[in-house]
């Protein structure tokens, strides 16, 4: 229609550069402040539809529908200014169609109405990315199919830094060490009578009984990265007392409260980037369909839990992180000065 | 008690003027930057309880109870220092008691406390618009028959604009070309064994099921504007490329999470119009028992869905309207460089 | 481990004072700008397990987990710099393990790894409130303890203030001449087959039947300061037209909406005191996990009811406290024009 006739745009200036994505909840590599001029930034995604065991204790399986195999998709991280030029495929064995809207981009909903691809093909999309932020990406192919996908996994974060780096509320530089992503996932897994968990053939088969499960508005679980227990024990992320943490948290679909047990959110950025961050937050908020950024430097050693503090969810349907944090306990800021013992009567 | 001793008030040099009030997503006449001196703006709202069909698949309806005949009551726009001077009125063929409490207001329960009214009744309520911001109203007879007035649509919103219009975080104009007003309502409609939803003969009948749908704090619709559908298709809102739209989103109950696909919150006002606009956000919140603004000038045409993103809400549930932008797309921002093919292999 | 080898801390320049806890929704006697140096503030928290009516009209029971017999424990308060020096014990009676969290502090799970005590034993934690806002503090004694202790009222707040005071975003001061501290609480009580709720003999007894009850996320009761009406009729807050009251809302699992009706949120820190608040607020907001502050000065007489504004939760479920309000009314805010009366038709 309209598109037909626009006018072609030159991009010849630009520099191409590949980014190479990972597993969450790892970051690829990036510069924290650009160098040189905005680039178009070729990334690929591929749907993959598979069967993934969501809590080993129960054996609640679900088909995942996933951007390259996880859930979340990928971590993707540009600058403002740059493009991001997208080739989704969809592999053969997969049955459904799929498509992608990235709340970063503008127009076109999001993308997701120039992307809907049928398994074995592909397409490519390019878009600005004007605006900086965290911004979560998912599937949309249209009415109850959009709930469906992305509550089976679809769905992950695209980082836009501002070209010079984050800032706090005077424009001070606050540089991060290391990223820890994590998508958190509202699951609704239909049961049977008695209570089990059913189980599933294909991608697509659990339809109507997920829909009738979504409607109760009621996850049976909540986890992070996929499935109960994914970040948690040895693989817990690690790093030191000094060190400074930037966490992702994207949720496509229900808010969520994240808390650092034993830290904060020193900075945090609900909105975008384009806001100062606020400070020293005990307990953020992810309105359902965003991606967050905190910001934490770690002061004491220990074993850290990552919640969704909502405490039933963060501890019955499995929304739990762990970092493991390396360093010197220092007793300026906390210390046992008694420990546990019978009380003298 | 207190009030029949008060002081009273001179209000003389003030002049009258009457805001004729319009359908929901449409605002009333206004200027955006306040003309002269504060006024005493006179408004009529009067109470209609009428059964309206919420969704056409299903034939679910309710009694609904309006001001002025739909869900949401009408938008009311003042400037702050004004009065508003409310004249509300009961049809005689309603069946029950109403009153109104305007959050923008101050004192005697925001006015409910003087505005109790029963069939063929009428009453004159006058209160200052102190504060600027988007505020929510709202029937509230006292104890359960709160929420189960609201729950039934007896909701609305008042825009008390800052006497120099909208402004950005460095106090720069921020004007509008258009409002769109989007009441969100959740319904809780009760069901019989076989999961059909009941009619009734009556407002009030519903009485007792309503609230025991209610207790389970889980609606069974979430929509916009009064019914499933009364915003989109060939009832979608218009706008151009280029044209910056105001959108006006009440909720009086439960939290909501806006999102414009294919667009943003450029700015976003979720406290008062007395705090810097929040910017760039992909989703804004809305706290139950709110309303908010948001502020978007399109750059891309086509069809925009603004939705609730708890995406079950906004596909399942109801809460989607659309949009529909003229003008000319630009391949600088989105460029479908590819479109879906069959992939080499 | 670490903490073996930690270098010992040398406060003996630090003054020591006592804090004595009071009763919700009372705050301790303290200063709002601090005096002198930062000192080490000791408090006595004590375990006990009690049987508490929920709500009179059904008799609806818990055998709530408390900090000093009440739900919320006691509200303390402190300036930044200062440390809580805590002594935490369990009553012989009791028969839970127990611990404590404080979001305020840093390191070792907010306290809760050095606090672990038995009925019968006692502990001493100290630690520095290096952070200025109101933050909550819970039982947290691991897994599905955790939701289960704190959804049994085991939680409170603390409120580390700033040195010098609050300060608007101009940096203008905000003092205030009272308290109201507020926890919400949701509970999760089982009923039987015939609805109506359980009795138990012991607190523990419950476990299972309240973890499946907490797996519906869909609280039976949201109540205010322990109980339905704990804080309405003769047990309303009282204050003066010209008063400006702190409210203090604790809700350490579950989002909520604080909303004063025929009132606003004139200044409001959800985040921390190190961010401007934000002003004007109808409604305002508790992300789940978090205590905040909210600041209003009365111009009206009257009944204002606070409530949670999820009005099922507010006027069904429990949310709903009452400040009773002397004064004068004042007819230039809100006047009564024309009381009820029948149309003239
Ligand atoms: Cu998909
Ligand atoms: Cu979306
Ligand atoms: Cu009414
Ligand atoms: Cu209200
Ligand atoms: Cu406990
Ligand atoms: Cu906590
Ligand atoms: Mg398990
Ligand atoms: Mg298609
Ligand atoms: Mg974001
Ligand atoms: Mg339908
Ligand atoms: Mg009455
Ligand atoms: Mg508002
Ligand atoms: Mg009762
Ligand atoms: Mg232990
Ligand atoms: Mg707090």
């Amino acid at each position: 229609q309209q598109m037909a006739k626009a006018e072609p745009v030159d991009l010849s200036g630009y520099e191409r550069i590949q980014q190479h994505l990972v597993r969450p909840p790892y970051a690829p590599e990036h510069d924290q402040i650009a160098k040189g001029a905005p680039k178009i930034v070729e990334i690929e995604l591929t749907v993959d539809e598979r069967l993934m065991v969501v809590d080993e204790d129960t054996g609640a399986s679900i088909w995942a529908m996933t951007y390259n195999g996880s859930v979340p998709g990928p971590l993707i991280i540009v600058h403002q200014g740059d493009y991001v030029e997208l080739t989704l495929r969809s592999h053969t064995r997969n049955v459904l169609e799929h498509n992608i809207d990235f709340h970063a981009s503008t127009g076109a909903l999001g993308g997701g109405a120039l992307t809907h691809i049928y398994p074995g093909e592909e397409t490519v999309l390019r878009w600005k990315a004007t605006k900086a932020g965290c911004f979560t990406y998912h599937c949309a192919p249209g009415g109850a199919m959009i709930p469906y996908h992305v509550c089976h996994g679809m769905n992950g974060a695209v980082m836009v830094l501002p070209r010079d780096g984050l800032k706090d509320r005077d424009r001070n530089a606050l540089p991060y060490d290391k990223i820890a992503y994590i998508g958190e996932q509202d699951y609704y897994l239909p049961m049977d009578e008695n209570g089990t968990y059913r189980t599933y053939r294909d991608a697509g088969e659990d339809y109507a009984d997920s829909l009738a499960a979504m409607r109760t508005l009621t996850p049976t679980h909540v986890v992070f990265n996929g499935a109960v227990g994914a970040l948690t024990g040895n693989r817990a992320i690690t790093a030191e007392v000094g060190q400074t943490l930037l966490m992702i948290h994207n949720q496509c679909n229900r808010d969520s409260r994240p808390h650092l047990i034993g830290g904060h959110g020193a900075y945090v950025w609900e909105s975008s980037f384009s806001d100062p961050p606020l400070t020293e937050m005990e307990t953020w908020f992810v309105r359902g369909g965003s991606a967050v950024a905190a910001m934490y430097t770690f002061e004491q050693p220990g074993v850290y839990a990552y919640v969704n503090h909502n405490l039933i969810e963060g501890a019955l349907l499995g929304a739990t992180a762990h970092f493991n944090v390396g360093g010197e306990w220092n007793n300026a800021l906390m210390e046992q000065v008694v420990a546990p013992r019978t009380m003298e009567t």
